[in-house]
């Protein structure tokens, strides 16, 4: 059996010391599940050792939440307590740490009736967005393995065995089997900080992906840089919102997505499989969508709202990352979209947009599905403004 | 092995039917810890069917309590997050039902450093108090078996067979293996409110305990009725603030205290054991305090402040009570005080009593520590203002 003890440890250490940064005299906000619990404490316990003044945490439970999807008064479900988005404004004005565990619940969510578990996307709220917008709290978010999680990710395994393989890829992808997991992630955010500024340099206009199946032209924004997923607080405190993290994103232009692909992973999505995704786009929409399996479903999402079929982010993994090479589905995006190159259909992200013009072009959506379209068989070329273009990926390794 | 599914249940169906008196479009505020998933999760579908609008829970860790405690820096030890008085005061808005389980955890609170555990009373905060006076939300604690707890009950028990005992004990106490427990607790209370009603109309100056070690005269607050746990709120809501509950209680006059006393049941406070308590009391204030084991830790209760030597509470238990015949020590006050008639050093109790000018002579202290003085050997008498003792209690029954 696995030393999940020490696993957790490790995990906790790079999520406290690492993702959030944890100071003296700071509140640290967590957000957990039911089943978390072990690396919870640890959380709270690195946190504390490291001069903490609080450790406040939100646990959730999934089968509570069943209780009210099955249960509750129809005209009840969109009710949200004030008090929870309360919390998060004054962990913003407390310019706290904030450090959330992901990790689905397959058998907690099974079987629900779709329309009335969408109303209910607790324990997200959307002051979440102001908070993380106003650049106050240094967070992460970062995986908090469950014997039901690794029972959905390892079909073949139950229980413990299951849990032991789960740890044993958690453990790997954010490289805790590194003799010193924060150095390791040091070392790996240099080289990806270092791709995205070479990138941005060359202020590329668009970003190709040939492939097979795939010739396909994603327009960016003009003053969209490349980041890795390194993020400043208005403080000026560093910390790293997604661990594990592979990738270098930038923010399209949803009027200019032109050409076909062929998506490299199958795509989970609420239950929904869908596998052999191909997508058409024409002047930035997706106009033809195909897949071996699960089409009606992913026509579906991009039929929610006007911006569901144009693209909100576009992101390049190379062959270092680690999610990709264990060809592992984990049902859970904070690992997936970190797999390969993707693109995601709906809503994009204002960060690395730098003028106000392009910032009200940034596509809108209620929704944001990422599909990876990536692999080693997948060239990525920057074409610069007079279409040139400029080898950036081969055969996963950078080219700039 | 106990069906213990059907135990919580019942005991759901309790808590939220007769505890708190659920009613369609109500929110429901839970507290509860980690270790009584299965009986918040009975809870909520409870609520549910019920048509509750929202049940909102607060969980609470035992473990990441520890942690702080044993971790966090000294200066910050008093420090309470805003947010958790605020939802209480938005449940008390709100007219909430509320539905808190109670239950030790002894391992995580083992060997911590009394000073530095005593700083942190969460998940109390004072706003409790504050909505309890307010009388606007239909409120219930009852008790949340687990095995950490089960095994301190139970010391030759361990795992599922101690919880099995715990839970067919907590099943008999509260009435779950009547057929029809609901109404075997309308039964229950229609007597214990006709007894405090008897006793409340011959208005007695004080109440008198005779036993083995025992000549102890408890002088009343003129205007203080007998009341049973049965409470009302500002919208003429029926609810039960403990259950189990057996006791018929009022508040006691500060200053008109007289004898000794030799407590008939051993009392566990934060992890000391005082057993053989002896009290000599005059003027009100416990002059002499001794016990075979334990007296300091009494002693130091009782000089906590000015009120901690004082009464605060004096309660009868007849014979039909069901916890005390089974002589188990719960280390759980909503168990443990029912188990007897008992007094109470320290605050008391402002509902009882009537007139404002023996409200504001209603003792006041940081501590409330019940210790049982009552049994089969012990007859109660009430007094008269004109010295006539009326029999209340012999043998365990009721004599009014």
């Amino acid at each position: 059996m696995r030393d999940r003890a020490e696993d957790t440890r490790r995990l906790a250490e790079l999520l406290v010391g690492f993702g959030a940064d944890v100071q003296p005299g700071e509140i640290v906000g967590m957000t957990a599940y039911l089943g978390q619990e072990e690396l919870v404490r640890e959380i709270a316990r690195a946190s504390y050792r490291r001069g903490a003044k609080w450790v406040d945490v939100l646990w959730w439970d999934p089968w509570v939440k069943r209780a009210r999807i099955e249960l509750a008064p129809e005209d009840s479900l969109d009710y949200v307590p004030p008090w929870i988005g309360g919390r998060m404004r004054w962990l913003g004005e407390e310019h706290a740490a904030r450090v959330s565990l992901v990790g689905p619940n397959p058998e907690a969510a099974a079987g629900l009736e779709p329309a009335r578990a969408g109303r209910d996307v607790l324990p997200f709220v959307k002051e979440i967005v102001e908070v993380v917008n106003a650049q106050t709290t240094s967070w992460t978010a970062g995986p908090g393995p469950t014997v039901p999680w690794a029972e959905q990710v390892y079909p073949d395994h139950e229980g413990d065995e299951a849990l032991d393989r789960m740890w044993s890829e958690i453990a790997h992808v954010c490289r805790l089997d590194e003799a010193d997991p924060i150095a390791a992630w040091g070392k790996r955010m240099t080289t990806l900080k270092a791709v995205a500024a070479r990138q941005t340099a060359h202020r590329f206009d668009a970003v190709r992906f040939s492939g097979p199946g795939t010739e396909l032209t994603v327009g960016l924004l003009p003053s969209s840089s490349w980041l890795g997923a390194e993020f400043t607080t208005v403080d000026g405190k560093r910390h790293f919102p997604n661990l594990p993290t592979e990738e270098v994103f930038a923010t399209p232009d949803p009027a200019r997505v032109d050409g076909h692909v062929t998506a490299t992973k199958p795509l989970e999505f609420y239950g929904s499989h869908i596998d052999g995704i191909r997508v058409r786009f024409e002047g930035g929409r997706a106009v033809e969508i195909d897949a071996d399996d699960g089409a009606d479903a992913l026509r579906g999402i991009a039929s929610k709202d006007d911006g569901a079929a144009r693209l909100g982010e576009v992101a390049l993994v190379d062959g270092e990352g680690r999610i990709g090479p264990l060809g592992t589905v984990f049902h859970e995006t904070l690992l997936d979209e970190n797999s390969a190159s993707h693109i995601a259909l709906g809503n994009g992200y204002t960060i690395p947009v730098e003028d106000e013009a392009d910032r009200e072009r940034v596509n809108k959506s209620a929704i944001h599905t990422d599909f990876m379209i990536g692999g080693p068989d997948v060239d990525v070329d920057g074409v610069t403004r007079d279409g040139e273009r400029v080898p950036v990926l081969r055969a996963g390794a950078w080219q700039l």
